[in-house]
């Protein structure tokens, strides 16, 4: 069997994060990542966008001759994917089964769950995690300012801080020991939540566990051995935006990034 | 000569507070506001995703049979406006010029035009001022994170001020008398930057002016006389935060939205 070919689809930036991980565990996949530059944040918009913009997306990914799909938005995973999955003949992985494993798993007192909007507006979260642990207490934040934040490269500045202040500070009435982050830009701005909270609240991300399932389902497949990894770009807007931030983050190959048009898919 | 029937073009909300100044001045034509709320904001995309979103949005509201149309978004004006214009053959109007005539009537030291990324970048106020009086000194200043702000209704909010000092104290070192909102969202910011900046500062608002030379240009219209004025709404996303922005800002017949879907255009 050859080596896998992985798609990413995210709406912005924030999914690099998930790639990261699963780079890190399978060095030797080819990588597609799809970026909707153009058209994010998703976090807003109503359900019908956030399913039209999503279809759109993973159809390129399909198209580019992908084994499985890793929704990386955790937008779309919650709003679109329901809908999506059934539309493909390769596996459509989303990412809130395993926020969902890793809080039940830390969260002993209380889970506060950061999102966008529509994330924490569809309760997903909130309901998975009341299914498995009824005990658990569970508050869904909307903190829609945090994608914005991130995507100018201000999460380590002191405006960062008071973003964090602004949403955190109305959930003092509620005892938590653990938050989620729902979102895939959120562990770029952690550093300015972990300073808010006090130091026995852990704070989740869901993105090397996401990692761990796809190469599980990805084992019947044999990977290859390469020094440098396999990473092709592909967003919806050719700004310079996407290759700062992906540089940022340590990938190497940022110059070689394809502008596509998916309105029609 | 009947009554005039004027397209208002913005990426999201922002354009209604062009739209309230054409309203006033103009309560008896018709009026097809369309706002692209389903991609806003455009402030931070590269110039041809900027360029083929005005296009669509421009050519759905010429098509509803529009005597002129008003690109009342700044980045559009600044980016796509020149390429756009000669497409057309009703008349298109932009706000960069009220801008720049606000401006140098008001300034006498010095003036800072706030915008988007895209608006800054492209220099056209900082060139356009320089033209004109090039005695004044000009300095552009980009702040992405005004739009998001007023879109989450957070404009009233103490985070506001702490969003305005951000990006504002990096001026402390530029003598202004004059601060130009070169986005049409930021007149919905406006009190927190007037609580940020000294008493003899201007913070200047070129809508009213854009109001005054659209009657000018509809002059040969007979504009009829209504109670209500007669105001169509058309969005590309179909999300409540438009009807809450909207009847906020004192539209009564928000309960009309269309949805429209302008990618194909």
């Amino acid at each position: 069997m050859r080596s896998p070919r992985i798609g990413v689809f995210d709406s912005g930036v924030g999914g690099l994060t998930v790639l990261s991980k699963l780079v890190e565990l399978m060095p030797g996949a080819e990588y597609h990542y799809f970026g909707d530059t153009a058209r994010v944040p998703y976090g807003g918009r109503a359900s019908e966008t956030i399913i039209g913009y999503s279809r759109q997306g993973l159809n390129y990914l399909a198209s580019m001759g992908a084994d499985l799909l890793v929704v990386a938005c955790n937008t779309s995973s919650a709003i679109a994917l329901p809908t999506l999955k059934g539309m493909f003949d390769i596996p459509v992985i989303g990412v809130v089964e395993d926020g969902v494993g890793v809080a039940i798993s830390h969260a002993r007192r209380g889970v506060l769950v950061l999102g966008t909007r529509a994330t924490v507006k569809s309760g997903v979260y909130q309901h998975a995690i009341a299914v498995q642990r009824p005990d658990l207490p569970v508050r869904g934040v909307a903190c829609p300012l945090f994608v914005p934040v991130v995507e100018e490269g201000l999460a380590n500045a002191y405006l960062a801080e008071e973003v964090v202040r602004h949403y955190l500070q109305s959930c003092d009435d509620f005892d938590y020991d653990a938050i989620l982050l729902g979102c895939t830009h959120f562990p770029i701005i952690s550093t300015a939540i972990r300073n808010f909270v006090n130091k026995d609240v852990s704070v989740l991300d869901p993105s090397a566990r996401v990692a761990e399932r796809v190469r599980t389902i990805l084992s019947g497949f044999s990977i290859s051995s390469r020094d440098q990894p396999d990473i092709h770009f592909h967003v919806t807007d050719a700004s310079e935006s996407f290759k700062s931030v992906a540089s940022m983050m340590g990938f190497s190959n940022v110059d070689q990034v394809t502008h596509v048009d998916v309105a029609g898919l």
